[in-house]
């Protein structure tokens, strides 16, 4: 018996980390005014396959079933399409709608660190804001969702929109755009030379190809020089970024909040705005989340062409965040115990009782009714660390007396089950 | 474009809701002892689908998938197997082992009220303990939770091994037991006429028919009537049975957890306490959860016959609290937006400082950058029920300075945004 691949089980402290993880996630989201929601993970098979709902390469990996009447169905890939699911499936939502999302998607594809077949997406998104605001505001969440976790981050961000005015201005023709944008986005990954050979397998034109090489060797172009170079002024998408970097450097945000004008993600549906966020550290190559503006899917999705919702995304990756902050934080998030409860002389009925008062109280209590020998159990107290061991005996339990063992302190005490209640409440903060 | 018969997407209050009791249900399940686990929703078709997890009714409405492997996987239909997988996989946890999941099954059955083919169960599981405490624990951890809720519960409980004896009592044939405690269980259901009938297609011995007749037409039999009547004093159901009642009654819970000699829930595993919650009105059928002591089958899934894990475990179902609780709590649950920010005649930029220093301070903000008519904005925040707004001008802006207008009292004044935080502060509690 083992799990399938890809997959796997939490608890015990990793699961501890990861509750944690997800509730300052969740924290935060809704400072920044999103609801959650919660949507299904079986799908109808036609929607995800959909032309626009993700193309051959998610096809592939998608879980794919047939229920007992025959209808075809599939596991969610992502929360995006969902998402534009419920959009379509209940037109009469509010715009702007913002709604977080934490939920397992299912990819069936190769495993690697950080990729995983069955894993948690923790996705915000907003449709129906087409300013600046929306993708400023991702980031502000983004920035401060990770100096709450204390993991020092860089978010990279640049324009799809305006990487295609600039490789327009160069020659490329629209077709070859896409292609590019990708090979360009494997910039910091893969190299300068390996991206060399990636353009010339395109069969581009040579004096495209050396104008390619030129944009991709200028040695931190400012975001002013790009636009001279390629004579952008005018140009919506070179409008866009200037926009948004002149928020971001009134916000005090441009040094988290980097200007790259390479990349342009993965994924084929953004429209504007991208990013991607690092360990600012570098010790850590996977990306720790990533975003953008998509305003034509969900329209698409819907099948109304004509009415453009649009749409900035942002997904943290919780994958990520765990493998950089397992270590740091394993011990301290165990969700912990107050008090170990044991019978000396008691029977099951004294012992719960003694349980729901403490419990009433909102101590959590462990009980012992092992039956092992004192000596024994108060040897694991103290191994597993925890501070507190409430000892029950009979006679004293009919006196409405217990013994409070302080296992750091090394001391014991007989009191009322009211004074070990105060002591413990204290103690839990 | 439709939803998947049976799976339902949830969001705004609704979600709101459903969030609170799954947050009531963890806080208590941690106060108890409880660590959470996350088990995986793919699984291994074979381990699904052996000797002991489930049986052919199950295995018919078990989702089934092939990865591109071919592999032959499972989509999980509960969370008890995942649990003894967990078990099976991690022969180093230390028993007792206590945990608590909250997750998505899925069953390609019959959908009707409160039955879906997505749904999420709410399970706690104890491994390790053999005495009554275990199952008296969870049944007063179902009282602390659905008093927290304010539902009015009644929680019927029995012995699978005590209505074992008395049937064997009456003569019935070990083969027919399990056969005829199903029919049983559903005397409140259907009942006495349509008991007899189904009673009657069993092919039994009308002497054993008219025993068993007999039984169930006492009119609620004490559990000591019951035990000098079938001569069971020395019995080991009888014995469970009449300590758990002890326990329950010295603990104050026997009002609430209610003796139902023919209770005996639908599956097969249990092995001794069972019980089931309901609505105490009676206004609501379905069951609000139930659970029961299943000593053999960890045991035998993991393929160790020798080797018992004793085990009690109960479940929430967050569909049934969901339906008793939706009128009363839809309209408070929302998560509540604390201020509206509106740009008077300020850029993105002061807007999102705004912001960042409202959130800084834990207040939840909405933006509102519709571009919409001052007036048409605070009429929306007034319907929506939100108190505060904050109209952010450039010159006041530039001075420090915002405008606060209180909704409710229908006042607005210029203040400091600290000022305006320490109100917006004090507001939100």
């Amino acid at each position: 018996m083992q799990n399938v691949k890809g997959t796997y089980d939490y608890y015990g402290r990793e699961q501890a980390l990861r509750r944690k993880i997800q509730e300052t996630l969740r924290e935060k989201f809704e400072l920044y005014d999103f609801d959650e929601m919660v949507s299904t993970e079986l799908t109808d098979l036609a929607f995800l396959t959909s032309k626009y709902a993700g193309g051959d390469e998610i096809v592939k990996e998608m879980y794919q079933l047939t229920d007992q009447r025959k209808r075809r169905l599939g596991l969610r890939y992502d929360l995006t399409i969902p998402f534009a699911k419920v959009m379509a499936l209940n037109p009469s939502i509010e715009l702007p709608f913002k709604r977080y999302e934490m939920g397992k998607v299912f990819r069936d594809g190769p495993v690697k660190r950080g990729r995983l077949r069955e894993f948690l997406q923790c996705d915000v998104d907003v449709v129906g804001v087409k300013g600046p605001e929306a993708e400023v505001e991702l980031m502000q969440l983004a920035v401060d969702v990770f100096r709450t976790l204390e993991l020092d981050i860089q978010l990279k961000w640049n324009n799809r929109r305006f990487l295609g005015e600039m490789l327009a201005a160069i020659g490329v023709q629209g077709a070859d755009s896409l292609s590019i944008m990708l090979t360009l986005d494997k910039l910091a990954k893969i190299g300068i030379d390996s991206v060399k050979a990636e353009l010339a397998e395109k069969g581009l034109a040579g004096g495209v190809i050396a104008s390619i090489l030129e944009l991709i060797e200028l040695e931190e172009p400012t975001l002013e020089a790009l636009i001279d170079k390629y004579d952008l002024q005018y140009s919506a998408g070179a409008q866009e970024v200037v926009e948004v970097r002149d928020i971001l450097r009134k916000l005090g945000l441009e040094s988290v909040c980097v200007f790259d004008p390479f990349l342009s993600r993965g994924l084929s549906f953004y429209t504007g705005t991208v990013y991607e966020i690092f360990d600012a550290s570098n010790g850590f190559a996977s990306s720790l989340g990533g975003g953008g503006r998509y305003d034509a899917i969900i329209g698409q999705l819907i099948g109304r062409d004509d009415t453009e919702y649009a749409a900035v995304g942002l997904s943290f990756g919780m994958e990520s965040i765990m493998a950089l902050l397992e270590e740091r934080y394993a011990a301290a998030a165990k969700a912990s115990v107050n008090v170990v409860l044991i019978p000396v002389s008691v029977t099951a009925a004294e012992l719960l009782q003694t349980a729901a008062d403490l419990r009433a109280s909102g101590i959590r209590v462990k009980l012992d009714s092992s039956g092992r020998k004192l000596k024994n159990i108060l040897a694991s107290v103290a191994n597993s660390g925890i501070r507190y061991a409430l000892l029950v005996g009979e006679a004293e339990w009919k006196a409405g007396l217990v013994r409070l063992k302080d296992m750091e302190e090394r001391v014991e005490r007989e009191m009322s089950v009211d004074e070990a209640i105060y002591i413990l409440e204290k103690a839990s903060g």
